[in-house]
């Protein structure tokens, strides 16, 4: 029979999975603070074709109960307050979370909430919309979506939740990604949390005085791509940058070490061209052959080691079958 | 009578100016140095509205015989070869480019073709497609298109000449921007050039071991955007920066700067996200509030100080009308 789920925060992620776990057939329980976002769902899900699965609740109480699982689909600013709420009804099931830094987060259960059945969860989804009118039932369909593993010795308790939130995750099509805390915050930090601070930066560059509006009019695709994140939310930037503080300003000590290096080149002399070729041509094939596809298919029973390898190496799980995963290795992508 | 254009070299923007120019019935001669380019562009002046007007030649001395303006159509090293062999046929007519690059292409005919009535243009198109079959009549559509204009004292000619061109671009959509040679490399260094820098750091950044494969893995919508124009050909991305190698390398100063102050922020405290968000904020309102809109509508008489009061203001000109001009001024984006 299929898991009683809890969906708490009815936003661009949780009520995205909301949608796609009552499709699904799963019996889950939806609550978000707002009421006009709950109405929004309860007539939604009177039009779902299996309408009994996926339910709207008005409190925390209401949609923890009898749920083996509960999801907290907020920001992290928002974590510890709904987290205390469901402290507060004795809830006793696997939680986890879709937030964009994970050993910050951890570090608040541990603190707060030791013993609590946590796993950090974190699905690759774009920022560029928000709210629960932009959910839709299909965004996890080969989304990346990181469940965190611990490598310290832990009850062996916490691989069977890990495994019962993967079997979960990858039946909605998600790629479920295992990896450390701290490696996923490093990660994230390179391919989004950086990516968000130079879109500002690029913007401000060209903004700036005298030129700025000649440069602004002059601006193409390149200009347009390069700082598309600078239009997010920067409240919710702020956040999750100031979160992944440490890990970003680590990322960006060598973005401007790299930067410097250009910079250098373009100094060099009077035709820094060759000089300037051999700089660009690596990241051109390393870009050029992403993202990565899906390869080689391996089978192996979970454990710690082997799921953290197969994460290290850009590769996630297809399918979990009881103790035995299903991997999937992406496509070589040719590194420095 | 329409006047008789060359356009030399079909690829992607010289391609799309003789389809457009022929669509629109002027006796437009084109040419490109690979056979199979002239063969497709021929096949295709056979399916056009009026097919008499565009015809493709086989040489340099054909095109241009009987022109009276000329477009070069290749990129910046091929520029010097193109004009000898255009020289060497005695055209005197105005000459045009395409190029990402103005100051230097300027001072090459200024050093080898002294008294040339040269031009500098460049069409704000982006670089993603290359070549004559991703040519399109439509291209410069609301495109703008910088033509420059020298500040010093010139001959009146050189104004004439500037609005014969001027009239032609603006004909056949484009928004044509009126500035010098030394403001357009500033800011295409800004607008284009470094974010094809940041591109390839960025990428390479990702792709750093030991996290390289599990950081592509995860990057989604921020890191594609951000790194897309690493796709871009390497060898045209080093040749173009390195012609404009010294308004780059200031324009990666003030980059760097702007993260350096980023990086000290989220080094600053246990809780930089006050801090972060007030850098943040100034970036997201510009980057919200682009791209510019066409605004006030204003007429006035050609002369150089008018036209580059209106392109470094951000502004444009529409029509051309003898020496009578239509600018656009864009519509206001808060700059800091």
């Amino acid at each position: 029979m299929a898991p009683r789920i809890a969906v708490l925060g009815l936003g661009l992620m949780g009520g995205s999975l909301w949608r796609r776990l009552a499709a699904e057939g799963y019996p889950v329980t939806g609550y978000d603070l707002d009421p006009a976002t709950r109405a929004a769902a309860r007539a939604d899900a009177t039009t779902m074709s299996n309408p009994s699965a996926g339910r709207i609740v008005d409190t925390v109480p209401a949609a923890v109960a009898d749920a083996e699982m509960a999801v907290l689909g907020v920001w992290v600013p928002d974590v510890e307050n709904l987290m205390h709420q469901i402290h507060e009804t004795g809830f006793g099931g696997i939680l986890t979370d879709v937030t964009s830094v994970k050993q910050p987060v951890q570090d608040i259960i541990d603190r707060k909430y030791p013993g609590t059945r946590w796993i950090g969860g974190h699905p690759m989804v774009g920022f560029s919309r928000q709210g629960y009118t932009s959910s839709r039932g299909d965004m996890y369909e080969d989304c990346p979506w990181v469940l965190c593993i611990d490598e310290d010795a832990k009850p062996a308790s916490t691989m069977r939740d890990w495994l019962f939130l993967a079997r979960i995750f990858t039946s909605i099509g998600a790629r479920v990604v295992p990896i450390t805390a701290r490696d996923h915050d490093e990660a994230v930090a390179r391919i989004s949390h950086t990516p968000h601070i130079v879109a500002n930066a690029l913007t401000l560059n060209a903004a700036a005085s005298p030129l700025g509006h000649l440069a602004l009019t002059l601006g193409a695709g390149s200009f347009r791509d390069s700082t598309r994140v600078a239009m997010s939310n920067p409240d919710r930037t702020a956040s999750f940058c100031s979160w992944n503080s440490d890990a970003l300003a680590d990322e960006l000590d060598q973005l401007i070490a790299r930067l410097s290096q250009a910079r250098s080149i373009l100094r060099s002399g009077p035709n820094p061209t060759e000089a300037l070729r051999s700089w660009l041509w690596p990241g051109h094939v390393v870009r050029s052959a992403w993202p990565p596809e899906p390869d080689d298919e391996i089978s192996f029973p979970a454990s710690v080691s082997s799921l953290l390898e197969l994460g290290r190496a850009g590769g996630w799980v297809r399918e979990v079958n009881g103790t035995q995963i299903t991997g999937v290795r992406p496509s070589s992508i040719p590194l420095r």
